[in-house]
């Protein structure tokens, strides 16, 4: 591990806790982030409030050992969103299982990296903020083993960047990733010739800028089955291959690797099979960018990784076994004011809900120290703002002060609702914790 | 202002902001929250990265002002929900303009009222954690000042408060409302017959708890038309009524103030409006809940405004103007892939999505230092957790670089995205800042 990685960590671990965090136990005292897994606390014994947030491990360690043989098998990097979690201890588990850099939205979420160590980053979406911009460039010129890539989908875009690249004298380029996109969806060339007239901007505005290869994320994608969800993906990551092929012939790139990047957590497979033999007419490195497959989900991405098995275009890895949910919101059972009408402490404040709903996965009465599978018929009907409306059979029996742990739909937006997120064994003795920033 | 609260907000002022703090400018050396306002910062004149979450400080003055004439027309008191903001410097401000006192949801928002010393607290929820229950009884012991109320609405709820409360010696009782609810609503007793078996529950577990008053939330109430839910709502506010009536009548609660409190800040004004004068049988003080007057919005509660105004069953105060929208969530452009399409830098993680999306309401070209209102036609289609999708017309003069401000729609579900809010004059020049604590 770097070693100012290794030092942001221990600063990191070495941080209070304090009364001002959700999910510490109430009226404890503060406590270092990195001792929090040796106090003895498990979550159904008692030791922690509710509701809390927990991760798994064991399915942690499972999606990380299955994504690193998919990679490998398929020979492509992979350079994970950190925007799902923006957690530096979760940035540097993926960087040492091997991830080639990790991926960012935003300028705030690279300074997160940045500040924890990361040297290599894909910041997939434009750099527009003057601000970003100049800070990006600083970094470059303090850190000469900083490898910063973002993206640029329109002539303005690439002179905005490249004037103030000019007068910031940091010596080396600054690498653009050529945004392909598609009409209708998000950012990014709509056509080929698009994309050519940035990629003239790039050539026109060297040496304080360089284009480094394509971009495109095929995660907005939508269809009425999945299989034309499939199709039309393939189609979007042909494009955005054809854009890398004509950069190829028409020498946009500069000198050094060129770099073709995409898929999200739910088409990456579609992405490497389209490229990983693909004709571009000089090697390139394909990166893909998911950022999900670490925590997976009960939801969304568990659907999709439905979709993933069932077109088996990929490796054996892929198709045997997938990723395991790890994350995981535990509440208790506050009121059930009508038969099969039981309200839980979780709401808006405390879990996804722009994809789905959450979903029960277990149970643990009051008292009880383990945990069994919820029973079928269980669902979240709506949520409030710190409410969740749990719907069962009138003769259920579950009663108040009972524990239930409710699986995510979109780790993204559970992880941002929450800046401590405790780390557990699978009879939820707590052996650690994490930080997240958002 | 109480010591207490002094010295902890004197405390919370002198806290450093980081580069961990989303909003601060990028690269900016860390500062302390207090020092924020008299550094010369202005949002339109590149001091402040985007997106940044602002609250205009007139807006929030005539809001304030607002619900004090209100409040002292209808003689009714206020213990506005802090849940909406999170920000002890809001809490102060709603304490200073006369609040009973602050609301709150959880304990964990129990736990940050009493860091930044509120002594006055409704819990407005089932109090079922029992690491939760123990830390409100040691504050009751801890604190003779200490005002804690919560809601029960089971006897089992009753006697598992009563069973801590019992061996945890406070030497005075722990102070319970009779929640009252709607079939297929949230919590809350659905009969009167419910409620007199919860209020037997707390009399014979006298003295360890009392029951102090009658609750509900009638903000959960819906209906095809505004005349219909207000039927609804008033049909519910009198519901509760009858509780309390007969609560007295029966001599349910203890010697001393009788409490019944509703009115989210959809529908106050009914609920002042039928309590008021109401015939409970001995005085009663009515408190309202409304939490979000103080920042209102530019959805959401707008709309709900527009049927205060119309219903006018309240005083001239309430139907001559009313609450200005304060938060305001401002983005640069970051591409126009398409005409009439453009991609603002605010997403999933930086704005409300829950009830409506966000409103378009100002626009400042690229370089300017001043900012107009929004031409019409503009419009936010879709959020991505990162993206923002800005429909115009297809000759808009947007450009990339542009800065546009958006109103939000239920500002609950902004202030969690926001550690760091600016305080702002109409030129958007910084004039302080707060903190949020989810």
């Amino acid at each position: 591990m770097d070693r100012i990685m290794t030092f942001a960590l221990a600063e990191l671990d070495a941080g209070l806790i304090d009364d001002t965090f959700k999910g510490l136990p109430i009226a404890a005292a503060p406590v270092q982030l990195g001792e929090i897994g040796r106090l003895g606390w498990n979550l159904l014994k008692g030791d922690l409030p509710f509701p809390v947030a927990v991760l798994k491990t064991s399915a942690i360690d499972h999606n990380s050992r299955w994504m690193d043989r998919f990679r490998k098998e398929q020979g492509v990097e992979l350079c994970p969103h950190g925007k799902t979690t923006m957690s530096p201890h979760l940035f540097q588990r993926q960087l040492a299982d091997g991830a080639w850099g990790i991926t960012v939205a935003t300028t705030q979420q690279l300074r997160i990296a940045r500040r924890y160590g990361v040297n290599r980053v894909i910041m997939a979406n434009q750099l527009v903020d003057p601000q970003g911009i100049r800070y990006v460039l600083a970094e470059m010129k303090r850190d000469p083993g900083f490898e910063f890539y973002c993206l640029v989908d329109s002539p303005a875009s690439v002179q905005r960047l490249a004037e103030i690249a000019k007068t910031a004298g940091v010596g080396r380029p600054l690498r653009l990733l050529l945004e392909g996109g598609i009409a209708g969806g998000r950012t990014g060339c709509r056509t080929i010739e698009q994309a050519a007239a940035v990629a003239k901007a790039v050539v026109a505005a060297q040496p304080h800028v360089i284009l480094r290869g394509v971009e495109g994320f095929e995660g907005i994608i939508d269809g009425t089955t999945p299989e034309e969800r499939a199709a039309k993906v393939r189609a979007f990551v042909d494009f955005l291959g054809a854009i890398a092929k004509r950069g190829i012939a028409e020498n946009w790139f500069g000198a050094g690797e060129i770099i073709a990047t995409a898929g999200g957590s739910a088409e990456f497979d579609i992405v490497a099979d389209a490229w990983r033999n693909g004709d571009f007419g000089a090697p390139v490195k394909v990166v893909l960018r998911s950022g999900c497959y670490l925590t997976h989900d009960s939801g969304l991405y568990e659907n999709r990784f439905h979709d993933i098995r069932k077109r088996a275009i990929a490796s054996s890895a892929l198709t045997k076994d997938g990723p395991k949910a790890a994350l995981e919101v535990w509440t208790l059972v506050q009121s059930i004011p009508e038969p099969g009408l039981a309200f839980v402490t979780m709401g808006k404040r405390d879990v996804s809900f722009d994809v789905s709903l959450p979903v029960p996965i277990a149970w643990s009465p009051a008292g009880a120290s383990t945990a069994e599978p919820m029973q079928k018929g269980y669902s979240i009907t709506k949520l409030n703002d710190q409410h969740g409306y749990l719907r069962g059979p009138a003769d259920s029996p579950l009663k108040v002060g009972d524990r239930v742990g409710f699986g995510v739909s979109h780790p993204c937006t559970t992880f941002d609702r929450w800046q401590l997120i405790y780390l557990v064994d699978d009879a939820y003795n707590v052996t650690g914790a994490i930080r997240t920033f958002f």
